[in-house]
């Protein structure tokens, strides 16, 4: 009978793995296989597989028969290659046992050194060093470490046993213990765990071998792995694999080390060796941050100004080594690596190699800087950078070397870095902001009507509302920076001042937020400023090669667009008309629509507005000619545009020459019990025809206007929100054709343009078929599409999303990432309808999972051709873009 | 080459056609060939196909070249058939165009009669009938058809020539008008037609016959029949036939005589026969109503009090083949019907026969009888009677002899017929009914804390809301009549007044609603009471055996379980929890848990609730067992619950011991702004685990106690409301079997429960399958899905729906039937994913959409096992189960 290979072997300048078989050897044991082949020198040892852990499990945590033999063979070829006997009493075999999933987990084992040791062995690893305190020292450590995790002995036992000695001892630090010390401690050791398990501690090796191999399998399934996996969506029959790998020691004497480093700097990304190591050290004393680490090279020790001696001082020939394993490393894996070694008596031993992390800057230029190299190519290059990780490139960022004054922490809503003086109302930040001050708007909340003084400030601080409340949107929308919901902010109005905790400010006080981290600091922050061009334009112009999927924007005013050219868009994907609504000297005319009695009152109204909106238009239009610019028609209901406050009402009154009590009856006539769900959208070009009749004409008259003046042809693209039904749709073309055709025959010249929909609706998504033998392009609008899948409202329902992330319901923010499984199964199925009807037909989606990369991969999947999202988003939406359509091409 | 057979005869004992060929011939035609064929007297004739208008059409209005040969053939045959030419000057054979559609439609041309006539055949027409004023009266009622129908006359310039000639003659009535009279209102006829249409009036027979063919058919295509097919889904290649038959006069003499009857009674279904005439008229002298037209039988006439001769006396031996007809023709169609003649001078003629409309207590009494007579068998009977049509019989009606005075008129929200003094407080409502008085409740609006004034009204009035306000849904699941909506109504609950148009309606009048056509009288009028066994009974022991869904209904208390229990439910699909929160008793202690401000505080108010809710439960359990009976948790939001007065928050804080002041806060916390797709349904029990708790124990140890003494199972079934994702599922069924298994073995004693979801989201709806695997039973919530497949509020958009049913947009309110292309699909989807999961789970329907008939046909279409509505309409879905698996089955 043939049984599987359930046990890897490398070692030795060969391995039977390689870092390609990460799923059946875990990370950890693929790479530590890969490195051996390449001749690096590894401490010999074997994998033993995930798919053991996974017929361990299937067979009621059994191990299969032959599992036994394959491990002592292996054991055996570990003695043979060090030279030393697993239990041999005069020189003594020590091992490793260490986890290794696929990718690593939290709450898993993670690692027990130094197993074999016992009473005897112990012995003759003190005989063999020449080293007592070192055997002692190393067999606490052991005992320490597999009562802790194998027999579940809590660790503060241990740290009291040493703590007494040390206290008897009047020793302050561990270095003052010497072997008797150790030894006592040992004993101590032993005594506690038979008294905390009942018994004695395994002095048999292959007992503890065994003990450990099976705790690194039971902690797969404990609590916090289980939520861990439920939460990432790790699948239970990955399994996890155990390596077990003979001991080097770096804490044998002063020419042993232990240490970690990067092959490039990972802050920066520079090519120059970045790491740290101690002398005479095991590695979690690195990690203990007990001692202080040293710097590998010179350069780097001046860099930090530090005046402990670098590693290619103290040992010039094993930093050389070292230095040309990472050569080496980087030549082979063509990837930044992270690394651990371990020094034992002046030989190098690699412990470890993998992709390290980086930040966003560092990922940028390491990937330029590999293509030059000749490392990877252009294609390699893009798949190397996180695009989530480019919004830290495009804002203003805080000087990490500032210090800060801490005031309180809310939601990073809007990322970047802004100061200013503290304003509490938004027309006092547009004044001051006139006078030349950078301001911080501070708003309980904002509302549409806070646009203008949220553009006018550098940042924006409120104190309710979450990552999707007006706030946050807007600013990102802006790119301004935003921190939301700063829950322990108490904001008086009146007093103008804002307290925290005791400590009061003044509107005039200078606050520095980041929308990065939430923070809020107290006095100026200096802040650094983004670099557009040099690695980053690079990196985009590779990006704009081999992308599929179009990018293109959200915007409705002229500063936006023009930003959002800059970052690269293609376009208008959603220019919400509605935002045009609320400037100061229009809401009055639109108050005046809403209140009309009859439509000849609307109509007269609707006049007023018609030549503001047309003026809006042309710029947009200007501004992207060439480009498609789809504007979407009026969306929210209509009592969104009422006054609010008694002195508005007053305003309106006067202007309207309608009295208060008849606006405030009428309010309660619009008013809605779910207005997301009631008379908005193309709803209210049903009723109203008029209202879509003024936005038709001011889109057709401004696109013959611009068409005058701009060098390449304008597109408008019209889009009909809120549409369930073919028959609404048809209705509104029907108008916004014969609108066209009128202004067309009036100004005696015509211009191209699209009737599409936005698809937000679920009976939208499943219509689509019938809803495109009239619209010529699809939005989805997936903002919407996700509250009525759900049927949960993202103005209601923040604190119970994040409830529900909490308890690993929802992975992540339905509105945050698309939900593939529902929301994302309506947009597949409303493209294909849609495009069954109408090969061809234009697709895209707008909304906040348009800025989304794992939206933007989704989108790439099901073959849509645009995406459009806020102008701070678009680069990211663009590398997402081509890496999907990298990962599509295989 | 072979052509299509346009053109179709009949008459003379035989016939081309047949009632089965509807669709090619139209219904008029169809049943004038199968008349023919069974030997009937039908006037020869001929009709011209339905596939011709479609032809006619597709061709650009021009007819197959073929087709005037083939009309001129048919015409030949009715000339040999009668033995007179058409246009022949001395006996002219004169012929009637009539339209004739698969299914009859309003806005398409009629008829003209009497075609042939002209200046010269006029003449032949007086001198064969020997009488010259039928034959100029002949003409003249030619002319004005004609000139209307054909030539688009307005129909005012000929009444104005006849009015005008008979104050010339000082005549009053049209019979006072002699031969010379219609012959100079001829004349004027002829010149007005001349001048309004710039031609004269054709006097080419054959010209006048394509006239008429061509004016029918275009009358397919005109303003009017194109809304009413789209607003009924008519396609339009369906087409129109025409009919062309030989004239038959009614209006000869008094050996003639024209009339309609119908082949029973159609108000009461008795086996009489049934109808009216006229001697010497034609048959728009019938409809036309200036004379009064006779009835047919003896027994008729003294039924109705009349004065003037029967049929039956007068003409005795034609009534008698009258009579035979009638019986040949229920024999031969099984079914009443609606028949047209004509006697010419002492000749029978039939002009139409057709299943005549009939009252629901006709119709369910003609169906019994039928059975008994061995005319049809149980399965045709069940198809006889329209579902819709039993809410008629189920509610008390107004005695139609009654004299009303009538106030206003509102919406029929929720049928049957009451009478009672006014309240305008649902407090009073109770007491005043305790004291044994019958209360009309009178509010603008009822909320949920008005459900025990409901309870105790006889009827609801409301000035506000529509068909599916919270007074109508709440009154129709009741039973209560309900007029909702009359907007006239000025209430005055201060002065304790309704005014309508200046008349005044104080507390304590008496007031008369009618649900059933919205109307609402001053004073009493006498009401009948429904009969619910004899053919009722007969027919749903018929249904019974034959349909295949269950039917349960919709209930929270005991006293509607027990209506619906004497309607035949079979189980509660739908009990509300939140319902039982709203008495008096227990809303301080939901209020007190709502306040609370952490769980302990809300397990002390909950364990108040727990021994009331149990007790309902006991009570549903024991009316039902036997039956399932599905418990929803706890839905809506919980500010649904908070106090709303002053009155009311101050009691509250006493009961609480919670400020005024913090209760207004709380109330402000929980305030959403889209409370429908906010904090509600599994929501509540994911964030606040111990209300689902409280409800999970009241079920358990409900069923436990009512287990000892109901004589059948107990058979729980606990639905999770809102879920969208499996695992809001999984965590909440986990805790319902936590609270299970404690209370079995609290009690010791086990009750087999299912645990289910409501399907009411479209992502519940995708996510099916995974949903599936932990839920035993899916319950679609189509209300709340219709909501979020359409973003459309039912609370918000009452007038939007009607002014989308206005322009055709929506066919029916998708709230009232269920929506099959969207809503439906969903449904769908769902059922099959689940299916494909759980094989055989058991999956129903419950809310409105249960009770409607075209619903329950699309639910019995997708195979689930049951429907849920409210009690009154439990007879109504049995009756369109029935119907449907009749249908299912061919």
């Amino acid at each position: 009978m043939t049984t599987r290979q359930w046990v890897y072997r490398f070692g030795g300048g060969s391995a039977e793995g390689s870092a390609d078989m990460k799923n059946l050897l875990g990370g950890k044991g693929a790479n530590l296989a890969e490195m051996s082949s390449l001749g690096l020198p590894v401490p010999p040892g074997f994998t033993i597989t995930t798919e053991l852990c996974t017929a361990y499990y299937d067979a009621g945590e059994i191990y299969p028969e032959e599992l036994s033999n394959h491990v002592e063979n292996a054991l055996a070829f570990i003695e043979e290659n060090v030279g030393a006997k697993f239990g041999d009493p005069r020189d003594p075999l020590l091992i490793s046992v260490r986890s290794g999933a696929r990718v690593s987990m939290p709450g898993m084992m993670d690692t027990v050194l130094n197993l074999g040791l016992n009473d005897i062995t112990v012995k003759g690893l003190a005989a063999k060093s020449g080293d007592a305190r070192f055997a002692w020292d190393s067999y606490r450590r052991f005992l320490q470490m597999y009562g802790d995790v194998v027999l579940g002995v809590e660790h503060d036992n241990f740290e009291e046993i040493i703590d007494t000695q040390k206290m008897m001892k009047g020793a302050a630090l561990d270095t003052d213990l010497g072997a008797d010390d150790w030894k006592a401690v040992v004993t101590g050791f032993k005594e506690r765990i038979e008294d905390e398990t009942g018994n004695p501690f395994p002095q048999d090796p292959r007992e503890q071998l065994w003990g450990a191999v099976t705790a690194v399998f039971g902690s797969w399934q404990n609590d916090r792995a289980n939520t861990y996996r439920r939460l990432h969506n790790i699948p239970e029959d990955w399994g996890t694999a155990v390596n077990v790998q003979a001991m080097v020691f770096g804490n044998m004497g002063d020419d042993c080390a232990t240490g970690v480093a990067f092959t490039r700097d990972p802050s920066d990304g520079r090519n120059a060796f970045y790491g740290e190591y101690l002398v005479n050290a095991q590695g979690e004393d690195v990690v203990a941050g007990i001692r202080t680490p040293q710097h590998l090279t010179v350069s780097g020790k001046e860099e930090h100004g530090s005046d402990l001696p670098a590693m290619e001082e103290v040992m010039p020939e094993v930093f050389q080594q070292l230095n040309d394993v990472r050569l080496k490393l980087e030549k082979h894996y063509r990837d930044m690596q992270d690394i651990e070694f371990t020094v034992q008596q002046n030989k190098l031993w690699m412990l470890q190699t993998r992709s390290g992390k980086r930040t966003a800057k560092a990922a940028l230029k390491i990937a330029c800087d590999m293509v030059d190299e000749g490392l990877i190519n252009q294609k390699e290059a893009i798949s190397r950078v996180d695009p989530e990780s480019l919004d830290q490139l495009l804002h203003p960022t805080l000087d990490p070397n500032a210090t800060r004054d801490l005031l309180t922490r809310g939601l990073p809503a809007s990322p970047g870095a802004a100061s200013g003086t503290v304003v509490f109302s938004s027309d006092e930040a547009e004044s001051r902001t006139a006078d030349g001050e950078k301001v911080i708007l501070v708003r309980i909340e904002t509302s549409p009507e806070d646009i203008h003084g949220m553009h006018a400030a550098e940042g924006i601080l409120t104190s309710r509302g979450g990552m999707t409340s007006h706030a946050a949107v807007v600013a990102r929308g802006m790119g301004r920076p935003c921190v939301s919901g700063a829950g322990d902010l108490r904001i008086d109005y009146e007093t103008q001042t804002l307290t925290v905790t005791g400590r009061q400010i003044s509107a005039g006080d200078v606050l520095t937020i980041d929308g990065s981290s939430g923070e809020v600091m107290i006095g100026e922050v200096p802040t650094l400023h983004p670099e557009l061009s040099g690695d980053f334009a690079t990196l985009m112009a590779w990006v704009d090669e081999v992308r599929d999927l179009k990018v293109r924007t959200n915007a409705e005013n002229p500063f936006d667009a023009k930003t959002a050219v800059d970052f690269g868009a293609e376009g208008i994907g959603l220019c919400r008309t509605e935002h045009m609504f609320f400037d100061a000297e229009r809401i009055v005319a639109v108050r005046e629509m809403i209140l009309a009695q009859d439509e000849e009152g609307r109509r007269k109204a609707l006049d007023k507005i018609l030549p503001m909106q047309r003026q809006d238009f042309i710029e947009l239009f200007r501004i992207m000619a060439g480009k498609p610019v789809t504007i979407r028609l009026l969306d929210p209901p209509l009592h969104e545009f009422l006054p609010h406050t008694s002195e508005e009402m007053q305003q309106v009154a006067m202007a309207s020459g309608v009295s208060v009590e008849d606006l405030r009856v009428r309010a309660v006539e619009l008013a809605e019990a779910n207005p997301m769900l009631g008379h908005r959208g193309c709803r209210l070009g049903v009723t109203y025809p008029e209202i879509t009749e003024m936005q038709a004409r001011a889109i057709f008259e401004a696109a013959v206007e611009a068409s005058k003046y701009a060098d390449a042809p304008v597109e408008p693209e019209v889009m009909i929100p809120l549409v369930s039904d073919k028959m609404e749709f048809d209705l509104l073309r029907e108008r916004i054709d014969e609108v066209a055709a009128t202004v067309f025959q009036e100004t005696g010249s015509e211009v191209q343009y699209l009737v599409g929909t936005m698809i937000e609706l679920p009976r939208a998504a499943l219509c689509a078929g019938e809803i495109a033998e009239g619209a010529e392009f699809f939005s989805f609008g997936t903002n919407d599409l996700t509250q009525t899948t759900f049927g949960l409202s993202r103005d209601d329902t923040g604190g119970l999303l994040k409830e529900y992330e909490r308890r690993g319901i929802f992975e992540t923010d339905p509105f945050v990432t698309i939900d593939v499984g529902g929301v994302g199964e309506l947009v597949k199925i409303g493209a294909d309808r849609g495009r069954k009807t109408r090969p061809g037909i234009k697709l895209g989606i707008c909304g906040e999972h348009g800025g989304d990369p794992t939206s933007v991969n989704f989108c790439a999947d099901i073959g849509l051709d645009y995406v459009s999202c806020s102008p701070f988003r678009v680069p990211i939406a663009k590398l997402a873009a081509a890496q999907a359509a990298l990962r599509l091409r295989g």
